[in-house]
């Protein structure tokens, strides 16, 4: 990857390989505008755009609109080769030995007003969200879960391996980085061998996080029309790095039969930059069985064998007044099903997916110590604590810790990444 | 009710006494608009209101943009108090000694322009649905799928009558009465004793119903902040009928542990005109157990005893070419949790609510034969078929049915309905 004319540090995750796209605005771009990412600033393209910034771009020019909206919905509805020819473009405007200096290198006035510099952002959610789906894709994650409450024999349920199982989320909770996460309360059973199980009004006292990458949608389909597994992957617009934050206690007491509710209900932390697919395509690889496999139906079987990414994860906690501690490393190739083949099941029913629809992959999670995607895995279910670098022990999150989630692809000065996930805890509110 | 100088039909759903609000269009009305019904006739809001109709109720003056909008979520969003003086004022335009007769009674200009016979009418869904909530409040349904599944001794689960059970569920794919339902495919497994159990690909062969109510929020509440259940009501903008298609057999073999999915997301019907809650307190009545009782959490209790609705409910099946039969017949009472209930629930976590958010109220079903809200319970799990009017059989939907729901208070002249909950099947589509 080239090099810019703007000084980008190298370890930013944000380098000229990446280009993601948010929604952001600052003291004195009050109205919310689409942006990308570029070392330390961004981009504000509705200031570029107006000032024909995209000028030596035809194929945008009668979509130019599609930058002076409050989310990006209507850019992902663009489809991939618009995502592809946007980014390409600004790639070339902003390497250093740029064909267009006019454009934006050599033009100061322009500089000056569409370039921001990151520390006085405040990011958005980049699309307006109709609809969250949370999978259950990471198989490791499943599997020692299923440890935890069935044993080694039945750790996966029957239906596991044959179809990426997933549950519909809460949209209106979708946070972007940064928010901070309020302890959430509700119904706790304190004994769970009594019997009668009778449940207590509790705080939550088993709050964790779970690591997931998830997927935005861009181009929607038809009510009744399944969007077949080899035309998903040009569905999706692109990824951000996901907790999504869960009350085990009160999911403990509440799924039977019909899956987490209010332990997953009150937050979900992404990041506001969204890689789009294209960025990562030199990142691919297997998931953790191959994506054609036999004992796959074949609505399921994809013909792309590389058909997860390679990207590092890190799980960081804070306890308040502490020093950061690196709870976990993981990888995202970690996952049973890909993105793909979440899309083509969602919607083999007919079921509709529409511009901003988020997919989660599922809690990622190595199978080796010290890769696990959650605490409850950590753990040990509660059970073993966790050390921090300040010698304090955690089982579970505790009021004030601070959360940090991160994820990286490439080498140093070309790193494609999230940017932090972070998400600190509230005590929670003192119930009438 | 006072009667109307409106010629409107004795068993029509919309008499005075109801004023359900809905989004409109018609041949020459392109752009949906807000109106409400009143017998054979939808009055356009958005012509009503810029023709000074609402010139004697300064109270929506400065609001009279809610009435040139293309959902009713900004209607919504004033709140109760708002929604009670724009209906009672309707009604008072709208009756036979009206005091304010120059307003559309003998404003035959006016009356011609706003007033829509109902035959060249287009519904539309009534809001912008955030987030759907599915509930399973109907104790009688969950305890006769519980027999069905567990036998008689576990038929409830030991959370069920601590909390009104429920799931997130897929709010894109909510459509008005009288979309056509494609059959949605799907994993299945045929042999559900083979040991593994292997999945087919297949149209789903238990396509059901579900009888249910269901109300639209509206005014929201802010992330991190629970509404008491004091307040929920108020939160409240009304309430539809609802017909929660169901695929029995691709939902039994994916929903452990996650929940309901692929089983539920193809279709969920919903009737066009929102009955505001102030039409419906008049037909207040206890739900199945009181909703004091001092087996709940404070934070579920209610004070108001009477916190269901009594409506009754039918679920007709007319098979292609053959003649309607009437299913089953119900009452909306038959509920374990009120909406009130529900929505406390739904936020005890801090999860946000916003208007046009639905939630479901769960299938309705009686305790004695003939009142089941699904053909699941009809036939006892598809083993035990019901006969139709003209002598064929169902043990569950085939394609060309078509099912209607209705649900109707009060008395003739007088009554309070929904209008027809309609869908027709329409075959699978064949894939590849
Ligand atoms: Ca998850
Ligand atoms: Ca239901
Ligand atoms: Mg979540
Ligand atoms: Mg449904
Ligand atoms: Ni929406």
């Amino acid at each position: 990857m080239a090099s810019s004319w703007l000084q980008i540090p190298k370890e930013s995750p944000f380098s000229l390989a990446n280009i993601p796209f948010g929604i952001i605005s600052t003291k004195t771009i009050a109205t919310p505008v689409p942006a990308v990412a570029i070392g330390d600033y961004a981009l504000n393209l509705a200031t570029f755009a107006s000032s024909d910034g995209f000028a030596l771009l035809p194929a945008i020019q009668s979509h130019l609109n599609v930058f002076y909206q409050r989310t990006l919905n209507a850019f992902a509805a663009l489809g991939r080769p618009v995502h592809r020819q946007v980014r390409e473009y600004l790639q070339v405007i902003l390497k250093a030995d740029t064909p267009y200096p006019h454009i934006l290198k050599d033009n100061a006035t322009l500089r000056k007003q569409a370039l921001v510099a990151m520390a006085e952002v405040t990011s958005h959610l980049p699309m307006h969200i109709g609809d969250y789906t949370d999978f259950y894709a990471g198989l490791n994650h499943a599997y020692n879960v299923g440890v935890l409450f069935r044993g080694k024999e039945n750790a996966l349920q029957p239906n596991y391996r044959h179809m990426p199982v997933g549950y519909h989320g809460r949209a209106s909770s979708v946070v972007p980085s940064g928010t901070a996460i309020r302890r959430p309360s509700g119904q706790i059973v304190v004994d769970p061998a009594a019997d009668p199980k009778l449940p207590t009004f509790s705080a939550c006292k088993r709050l964790d996080v779970e690591i997931e990458l998830a997927a935005f949608v861009g181009v929607g389909s038809n009510l009744g029309e399944p969007i077949p597994i080899g035309e998903a992957e040009d569905h999706l617009f692109g990824v951000v790095l996901m907790n999504d934050w869960s009350a085990r206690d009160i999911q403990a007491w509440e799924y039977i039969p019909l899956g987490p509710f209010n332990g997953k209900n009150f937050a979900t932390t992404v990041t506001p930059w969204v890689i789009l697919m294209d960025a990562l395509e030199t990142f691919r690889t297997p998931g953790l069985e191959p994506a054609n496999r036999e004992s796959l139906l074949p609505y399921l079987r994809e013909e792309r064998l590389n058909n997860c990414f390679d990207i590092h994860l890190e799980f960081e906690l804070k306890n308040s007044g502490g020093r950061p501690t690196i709870v976990s490393k993981t990888n995202s190739s970690n996952l049973l099903f890909s993105f793909p083949q979440m899309l083509a099941h969602h919607t083999i029913t007919g079921c509709n997916v529409n511009p901003g629809d988020l997919l989660g992959s599922g809690t990622i999670s190595g199978n080796v110590p010290g890769t696990e995607g959650s605490l409850l895995e950590q753990t040990n279910g509660g059970k073993r604590p966790i050390r921090l670098a300040d010698g304090t022990e955690r089982l579970f999150l505790e009021d004030g810790d601070e959360v940090v989630l991160r994820g990286m692809c490439g080498k140093e000065g070309g790193y494609v990444g999230f940017g932090d996930c972070v998400g600190v805890i509230l005590p929670a509110i003192h119930m009438g």
